[in-house]
């Protein structure tokens, strides 16, 4: 499910600390009402050029404000990433600015560098106030515990309802020399980014010029972040973060550009991939790919479509090999679709093709169906173009989590 | 939440027989493997003026195929509607065409008509073949019964896993005659009609003339079966069927078009109503209003998204008064919104305004939410447009009904 590039030589354990020159560290801070970690920061040894993708969502919260603001006067460069769990800072108004803003000053000064060389982010409920005197109470035992052992701890720090942390690191060969590219992120429920993502921090000890980062950022995740869905929701605090610091001594330039997105698609995607398998009430990894299409952005709306839908998500859950809904949702897709063309296949099985069920190989589907991870083939009849993305199943604990998550 | 037009007469107790000239069976035809009515016929006395929409799913199902070609061929006239529950003959190739043409052409014969003044519709497991033989079968009973009375078991007959019939009539004067209008619909799951929608049939004694017919149908159609959603599934199979007998010798004109839409919309919201209240595992029913758009496809757009939100459906099935997962919705829906001016109300409590939370009124929100039908409104700050749509809770039975669907 996670196949690596050719060129990516080896995916590392590892988090944001396995690059060189990079220092971590997660605290708990008393944001969450129950406890637990829920301060982190990420720390580089020098200023490293940034990139980052933010959500779609036109009620931005305060810290990815901020975080634009940051980047666009700096020109691209940041020091330190700080990161809390508990209190989204969303819909929380000029309050919210302030807190955001000053998390990145108290953040500054203990670093020692400028506030704009510091990105924020947020997650948790939207619309409560974060606290900054909490912040201002975490951020000094946070600093004392940086070290470039402690990502995993950063990894926790992050989390909300994710049932286990996200981490990943790939190590790739640069013009001969090289490089580290690592990562966290936390996801859980209110994931389909559009055009960015949840939170995900990444960091690479590569040299890499500024709009190389951007597009290398952009391409990676395209087909990673973005093409993972849980319940279809994009939230106002989404973002994706690269830091690259180029204390590995290695510059990427546009003859090592496709190996570096390589390596960095790689943890991207085994980050992406960790955030549905740990969905709200998720029991199954499923890979949805639809070919046929007639084109990849009609291929991947299909896709989007399928992973959506609850009666897919439901039939998954049940074991169902309910190939119509399948069928169904691809129908109604509002792409190019020729019934008389279609398939269905779920991993190697086929149900329905050239028009025509084949309901004699249910029973051997809903065997397959029992898998923890599975894939489910539509072929849409209409072209040959493809797109594939991950969701999880939809579960009766799901319902449980979201109504009763804050009451 | 039924509001009467102040033309519409009376909401008479009723349905599809309760116009002039309208009779109706139900029967069972042992096509549903449980047992129960799944058969059901509906017959003018006289060749009806016919209107339909139809899904606009790219999978249409064979009923769907065959009802478009006899609308077509009979210039738009129609004596019977046969209908199916327990298969949706969707997915079924050339076999599944020959079905459904069968039942036409068995229906004409038993009536007494061509057989493309018959329209088929069918509602159940997409990708099965309809057996042809226990609908030959079911038909001479269903002809036996055929009667004035008979409409409330047609409207069982047609139902899959609703948990109640949906039936309704109106009473309307026009032009100083009365006019009955009468109907009924099947819905429950892979619910959101998308320019078409779920099975309806609405009956009329009116006579109107064939473009006024179809203008009525798609004008009640938009505001009613069109802005409901359960689950933003839209199926193989929908479709709403309108047929006028003239048997009350009334006839619909210019002059008397809105007073005949009005009434035409009073049964269909209320069928679309049940439609919802009726949807897999719902416990409550939802009108969400948004305002403050900027044009009425934008609002409608946003009210969409936020009725088909997992994460607002869960949060109102849990009593959560979590505005801010409204926020989230209303600023990824796609649509122009802004932030400062957005408030959202449940109820008549105000949760948020101006982009500022009022948390202080939480709990009088969480009391609201206990009703068992509410409202939720959420001005986008963009414009002075408006849209109603209407949709239901989501519950861990949604997941348990379709989880075990077939197996």
């Amino acid at each position: 499910m996670t196949t690596l590039a050719p060129n990516v030589l080896e995916m590392a354990t590892g988090g944001v600390t396995t690059p060189a020159g990079f220092r971590a560290a997660g605290v708990e801070a008393g944001i969450k009402g129950r406890g637990g970690l829920d301060l982190a920061l990420i720390v580089s040894d020098r200023a490293a050029h940034a990139a980052a993708v933010f959500t779609t969502n036109r009620a931005q919260a305060a810290p990815v404000l901020v975080s634009r603001e940051h980047l666009a006067q700096s020109g691209g460069l940041a020091r330190a990433i700080v990161v809390n769990s508990g209190c989204a800072n969303a819909c929380t108004g000029d309050e919210g600015l302030r807190v955001a803003r000053g998390m990145a000053e108290e953040t500054a000064r203990l670093v020692g560098c400028p506030a704009n060389e510091v990105l924020v982010a947020s997650t948790g409920v939207i619309g409560v106030g974060l606290d900054m005197n909490k912040i201002r109470a975490g951020l000094p035992a946070a600093m004392r515990l940086l070290g470039a052992d402690q990502g995993p701890l950063a990894a926790r720090a992050i989390m909300t309802t994710d049932p286990f942390p996200k981490e990943a690191a790939a190590r790739i060969s640069a013009g001969g020399r090289p490089i580290t590219i690592g990562g966290m992120a936390k996801g859980s429920g209110m994931i389909e980014p559009m055009m960015a993502t949840m939170l995900g921090f990444v960091t690479t000890d590569a040299m890499v010029p500024r709009p190389l980062l951007d597009r290398a950022l952009r391409d990676a995740v395209d087909d990673t972040f973005n093409a993972i869905t849980v319940d279809g929701e994009c939230s106002t605090n989404d973002c994706v973060m690269l830091l690259a610091n180029g204390a590995s001594g290695a510059e990427i330039d546009a003859g090592t550009y496709d190996v570096f997105v390589q390596g960095l698609r790689a943890v991207c995607l085994r980050l992406a991939l960790g955030i549905v398998r740990g969905g709200e009430g998720a029991t199954k990894l499923v890979t949805v790919s639809v070919s046929g299409a007639a084109s990849r952005a009609e291929a991947r709306q299909a896709a989007k479509a399928i992973a959506n839908s609850l009666l897919v998500k439901t039939a998954i859950h049940g074991g169902d090999p309910n190939w119509g809904r399948l069928i169904a949702v691809a129908g109604r897709a509002g792409v190019a679709f020729e019934l008389s063309r279609a398939s269905v296949m779920m991993g190697p099985i086929v149900l329905f093709k050239d028009g025509r069920p084949h309901d004699e190989a249910a029973p051997e589907a809903a065997a397959y169906l029992k898998h923890p991870e599975l894939t489910v083939v539509v072929d849409l009849g209409a072209g040959t173009a493809s797109s594939t993305v991950w969701t999880c199943d939809l579960s009766a604990e799901y319902v449980r989590i979201n109504a009763d998550y804050r009451t």
